[in-house]
């Protein structure tokens, strides 16, 4: 198991699975996207407050192995590290462990950028500040 | 543009949308896993017949290339096709158009099994009868 | 059943049921304010451009009877009356009926205001000229 | 603020807020759910295990009162209380708390009832046997 900058514990919820029992595919993303929020809030990056600034953090490109399913009740926690590709864009790759036997779950990597007001592509220097902090 | 097997309207709902203004990432997923299981039913694959029995077709893998947002009320289509990437897996090549300019909005391939009853990939016949006479 | 001043057509896709295999009961409200929205660009208020004002329609309350599940795949359909309960609110009466056997599946009762830039109930002229309009 | 004998604490994921900024108002409802299947596990009645026994707990009316929105990150808690209302039927008070200024968010009350294998209301002895203990 690697070393993750950043963890986050999570309870399946009943209403999360589909039909099949299981937690469906798209729930996966958010949770995800939920601990990149928290983790980034620990920089000091708020994402509702980059939102009314009209600055948007999105995801360009999504990868997802889906290794074993989650059920309902799962204790589960999603590991976080981040690293920048290239001058606008960072990888995260997170991954999801069931707390029971530590099971993998899920191994994810999420290709992010931000846009400005202009929704072009950019350096944004709040989110510069923190990726430098964090180093 | 390609040629797709299979193709199938939507709309957005305000409700699939973020604090963004753009329907949430993980709402993508819903999208293609609505086409893919209506896809299965032009071929005689229902998903809630297989999950009574315990068969259980799912993703091992999503690559999602999101290439342009969506907003609220945007109509718009997804096109797919399917092929055989080894003996237990195929592959859907899913793309998302917008209706307006026919713009790009993401692609995507999804890569996916069947489980039988006992949970492991196998070959299941009707999903291999549906898929030869498909062909 | 009654007569509805709008109605608008569904299909149930799998993944908004839950582990019952039926339609899980918060989805109904999705069903619903879809609906809503649907009806009021008929009458020319659209959603997203009230939001880009600041302002915002709002329940602030909802009655839902449920009858009757709705599984994966079915058809149905959501009938709307809307009627003017105070000076600040109105309610929406909404129904959904299954189109197999035009089965009742739920009776809602949505009682809504618009509260203005400031986040007040308050009149808003194009929501009062629409209302007008469609008496 | 009345006493509660299950409270459950959330947070806002920021997934669950709509393009007002606000929490969708179907996201109540999972809220509430979530907080009477943790609250039923306190009793010993396991929802994933009466699904697989084919008992359905369902609701079959919900009251929910709006009060005030929550917002991206907000720290939140729902009370509860449960009594019977008849013979088959009980009623789930659910109230809803911000924790900044213990503002009140929503109050709801939902009616449930048990189906047993055959889809018709029923006493079931395990679900009985809990409610009696709990009192």
């Amino acid at each position: 198991m690697l070393d993750y900058c950043f963890k986050l514990d999570f309870q399946v919820r009943d209403y999360e699975c589909d039909m099949q029992g299981i937690v469906n595919n798209a729930v996966y993303q958010n949770y995800l996207e939920h601990t990149r929020h928290e983790f980034l809030k620990t920089l000091g990056v708020d994402f509702v407050y980059f939102t009314e600034k009209r600055i948007h953090l999105v995801a360009i490109r999504a990868e997802l192995d889906f290794k074993y399913p989650l059920k309902g009740s799962d204790l589960f926690w999603v590991g976080l590290n981040v690293e920048r590709v290239s001058r606008l864009r960072f990888a995260f790759k997170q991954d999801i462990y069931r707390q029971e036997g530590n099971k993998l779950i899920l191994n994810a990597k999420i290709t992010a950028t931000a846009l400005n007001e202009r929704g072009r592509p950019d350096k944004i220097p709040e989110l510069e500040k923190a990726f430098n902090s964090h180093k």
